[in-house]
């Protein structure tokens, strides 16, 4: 039987956060190494991400990622695949960040994808730790990534889609109180398709953790708009 | 940062098979090792699994457990969560087996698991390599397990209520050609729930994979019934 000695386990992030307007996922740059030989030209962007610590759980390690490099604490945060293929690495800059940053740069890495939902409303996140600095990139215009990121990003927009109706997330992502139109906007943003806006309501409105306030919009121009927010204990 | 060299990636398999009456899992018997200290009553049933070998990927180690261990071969296999808690090792049992059969026994594993669905009507898996035996045990019987092998399978039966009616995998469970009565009986089985038979028939019958055959059932005693067959490529 194989020893098994050779192999790593990391947590990779992809974390989507959403402003009213638009989708964006948190993206990393990586950073050069104080008296290090990588350069800026061999730097890529990233998804947030580390090796398993020895006493940690997958999701601790997770949640810890994300604090290090983000300072985000206490989202919605959900495994969602793990990626092993042995090509992981696909580049000379992999292998160069690796022989840099990596006690054992050969050693295959297999690593745990979560996806984490932030209400961009509310969060206002800064670079720390290792990542050189973060950005949130439209969903639409991730550029190339380091290492199978860009795979690992494809298959998080998937799960996104596939786990928006039934697992009642969307409410992540928008602010405490909202109205109608905005979570239409998020769900039609999310399925990238216009829905039905007579349905759509009829659908929601069926929902018990859907609660409406007595409250409306303040602020806005046209008619103020009823608002809601989510019950997450009346979820079945 | 870690030098992460601790840690070890197995595949464990939740096999589901339904022979038209019960769903079942496939389970196999920990074996004795010729020569070796372990006794019979120190072994334990568990989810078939392995160590990741160095050239493989995930997906075709979870294939190889599966020929290896029950030469089954070519079925219905996905992915669905990776359990990385550092006391997976529950007992004195599990430890004993991990000094018998692991060169690094303490070394933390960190496992992939996968489901698996196969229809009983075609297969007879045979138990085979360092399987001691293999048993097909009712989802409702199912003893206790080496590690935390019964969360794996909690978890892979919540899984599977999630999945069979938005991913259509319920096919993978029925003969070639079946009838809408046992189509919708599979589906009862895995939700444990009774469902009502026109909504059922209106709902499958508006999908564009269930294709009707110009055939009905033979050899029964009531009416026979017409039968279907699922047609992968018009899932969308």
């Amino acid at each position: 039987m194989n020893s098994n000695s050779q192999l790593g386990v990391s947590v990779d992030c992809v974390v989507f956060g959403y402003n009213g307007d638009s989708i964006k996922v948190l993206l990393i740059q990586q950073k050069t190494q104080d008296g290090g030989t990588i350069t800026e030209s061999e730097l890529q962007m990233a998804l947030p991400g580390d090796l398993v610590q020895a006493e940690e759980t997958l999701s601790q390690c997770a949640a810890r990622v994300l604090l290090e490099l983000t300072s985000i604490e206490g989202i919605f945060l959900k495994q969602f695949h793990s990626f092993g293929d042995p090509d992981r690495v696909r580049g000379v800059k992999d292998e160069k960040w690796l022989e840099t940053f990596r006690e054992f740069p050969n050693k295959r890495i297999i690593t745990v994808a979560y996806y984490a939902l932030v209400s961009l409303h509310e969060y206002n996140p800064e670079a720390s730790s290792f990542a050189g600095s973060i950005q949130w990139v439209d969903v639409d215009k991730v550029p190339e990534l380091a290492f199978d990121h860009n795979e690992i990003f494809r298959y998080a927009v998937t799960t996104l889609r596939q786990h928006i109706e039934p697992h009642h997330i969307g409410f992540e992502l928008l602010p405490k109180k909202f109205t109608l139109s905005q979570l239409q906007h998020l769900h039609e943003l999310v399925l990238d398709k216009k829905l039905d806006k007579r349905n759509f309501r009829k659908n929601v409105k069926r929902m018990d953790h859907l609660v409406p306030l007595e409250e409306k919009q303040t602020g806005v121009l046209h008619k103020p708009a009823q608002l809601f927010t989510f019950n997450p204990e009346a979820v079945i």
